[in-house]
């Protein structure tokens, strides 16, 4: 259905099947948030999960919060003192729970750190994985993080660094790994992840995959896709705060041979055993570092409580119309005023969010703030409009672009 | 003032400049807990300010609490909508305030990522200011992490690893690194941090130390002893919370030559031109890597600032007053008993905690557990009680020793 008037969008949110999901956040009265792909809305739970792993789990419990570990936890005398919170759980049970909605089976995503530091960790191990090649894809439009962290690994083992955009990749003999991400973070674009894992595969190759701008917007099977390892980041479309732990995935395959190269004593296969020398895990928990940020993960943790009952399939048709409610909406009313589309119209092409670019981008967005709708500016000339279908109603949407084009209009 | 009974314990209470502090803190009634050093007290202020972290400045403020960045920050138009809170300036604030409590001066200290992490990453950079040498030396009998990160750096750089107690250490012309903890993790001993630092820089060599035992518990001058990096946790005697954020130290000399393996975005010098290829930052800023956990940070932020007011020299004498009482009464009522003392008896080679050498040391530990003592147990035979001056008072120590007493008198 075209979303052509308000009567529309109110029509399309009457049956928007997840309408009742934005009850489960918290947003600022007149706000219309069009950058929860910079940093997702505050879930409704959250302030008490975290006050509680702050004054019980922490305050009142103590060590014995970190729950039995499979082994004599550090400080850690006994079961009997063990809490019910487990936080030594924590990272895996939050992996899966991501891994659920990025078509990973169990056992194969593990939470925690930044996504700069699990790029490094994945990039180095996935390098490893083909010691005889010496190239390494990248896309030089790609977000900065992951072009910064393949120079340094490039550098750190000697390989050959490639620059080459999605749609053009021809991995040869000498290709190592390819990482891309599989949404690019200024124009939206949604690449061909079956095509380039499968050219990767065939060329001998490993793919990893960040999905940053993917997890919780969009269907993404990495088990189906045959993907090898895949990062991605927490505070977007999955709402686990600012600067939630990062997570990764490794496929089950590789589980056991990969050679991380931050081998923190967490990833150790007998950790408690505080043993002189490293052995990984064998499992997703080889992929475990340091202690992780343990309130920043309670938020994370109730953050994808608000998953219960959702299915991503309604979330990816719900973004797909609302991305096209804007795309159509700034072709039929603001192309006149200089508005050009940079996102792909292809659905299968298509992201999250959606980029326009419009003369005097960053004074437009800063008028657009000031009457209550928060979205991105991309320098030098581009809106950003972020569609979180969990948080965003059709008619919301309508209204923000009605407001850009009152502003444009002269 | 020697410690030899209940009396003498609360008159040294009242005497203590410290007996306040402890006020600023929340512990279960009935507790005695002398775990400080594996997890610290939670600070009374903590809950108020993560719970502003949550609901105020993420749920209501959302990304504009990035605040001002210096450049023209993701997602953030213009200056106009600049929060109070500033979470890009959080790491180097808080960077700085450690700093203060290891004898830092500011601009030196960057804090995020897990201890392993900033351990990986100052390890590869030590290595590096070094190219021509092929040794790096470290502690046997260090925390696993210390050693397992060690093994790894040396595998990717190709370095030697030489395996050498603190007392035993003797660089040569070969010497790249070498990479100890001021305070030994089990036994408390307290290294001869300045001894070694000169021997290393007399050979040409990187001194790296990790404070996750020290910072907050003694007094140590990171910029007087000359050290070149150094890492730390918040969680031991920084009272940060469950994996609060760690930090690390690059003295000013090395911070434009540093050459870090993980490059996320953060430490570019300039992060919001989202430029190609990556340029350091020049200062301290160069430590930073990703997003960091933001919650967790502010519960970190909170904590410290139950420094106000505090010394460390004043924390270091009750430490020292509080370790004394432990084994004064460990060798006066104790040792008939088997109890020996393996923490070191001379104040300047002792940490802030004793280590007990004591028969079936784990059943003790659950006993005195069921009792309201909450320490630590190290296989096979150790009792680790932490003394963490700002929580813990002569009394309390006292009362822990009785009851331990009680436990062994058959």
């Amino acid at each position: 259905m075209s979303i052509q008037s308000r009567s529309d969008a109110l029509a399309a949110d009457t049956a928007d099947p997840l309408a009742g999901v934005r009850a489960k956040f918290v947003l600022p009265p007149g706000l219309i948030y069009l950058d929860g792909n910079s940093l997702g809305a505050l879930p409704a739970a959250t302030p008490a999960a975290v006050a509680d792993a702050v004054t019980r789990q922490w305050g009142h419990d103590l060590i014995t919060s970190w729950g039995p570990t499979g082994g004599s936890r550090e400080g850690q005398p006994s079961e009997q003192q063990v809490g019910s919170q487990g936080w030594w759980a924590l990272p895996a049970q939050i992996g899966d729970r991501i891994g659920a909605l990025v078509g990973a089976a169990p056992g194969q995503v593990m939470c925690g750190d930044s996504t700069s530091v699990q790029l490094f960790q994945t990039m180095v191990a996935a390098a490893r994985l083909r010691p005889q090649r010496r190239t390494l894809v990248i896309d030089d439009a790609n977000f900065p993080t992951d072009t910064y962290i393949a120079e340094s690994v490039a550098r750190l083992l000697d390989l050959r660094l490639l620059r080459v955009a999605p749609g053009e990749f021809a991995p040869d003999e000498d290709t190592a790994v390819v990482a891309y991400s599989v949404v690019d973070y200024r124009s939206g674009e949604l690449f061909d992840t079956a095509a380039i894992t499968a050219a990767a595969h065939d060329a001998g190759a490993i793919a990893l995959w960040d999905l940053c701008h993917a997890a919780g917007a969009l269907e993404i099977g990495l088990d189906d896709l045959g993907a090898d390892l895949a990062v991605g980041c927490s505070y977007k479309y999955l709402n686990g705060g600012p600067g939630a732990p990062a997570w990764a995935y490794v496929a089950d395959r590789h589980q056991r041979v990969i050679d991380l190269p931050i081998t923190g004593w967490h990833g150790h296969q007998d950790p408690f055993s505080l043993a002189k020398n490293f052995s990984p895990a064998d499992g997703i928990e080889r992929l475990r570092i340091g202690t992780p940020p343990v309130l920043s993960m309670q938020a994370l943790a109730s953050a994808l409580d608000v998953w219960t009952g959702v299915s991503v399939a309604d979330v990816r048709q719900k973004s797909l119309a609302l991305t096209d409610l804007v795309i159509d909406y700034a072709d039929r009313e603001l192309a006149r005023f200089g508005v050009e589309v940079i996102t792909p119209r292809e659905h299968e092409r298509r992201g999250s969010q959606v980029a326009l670019r419009i003369p005097d981008a960053l004074q437009v967005m800063q008028e657009l703030i000031n009457q209550g709708v928060m979205g991105d500016f991309r320098a030098p000339d581009l809106l950003r409009l972020g569609l979180t279908p969990l948080t965003l109603s059709y008619a919301d949407v309508w209204d923000a672009m009605a407001i850009l084009q009152q502003l444009l209009q002269p």
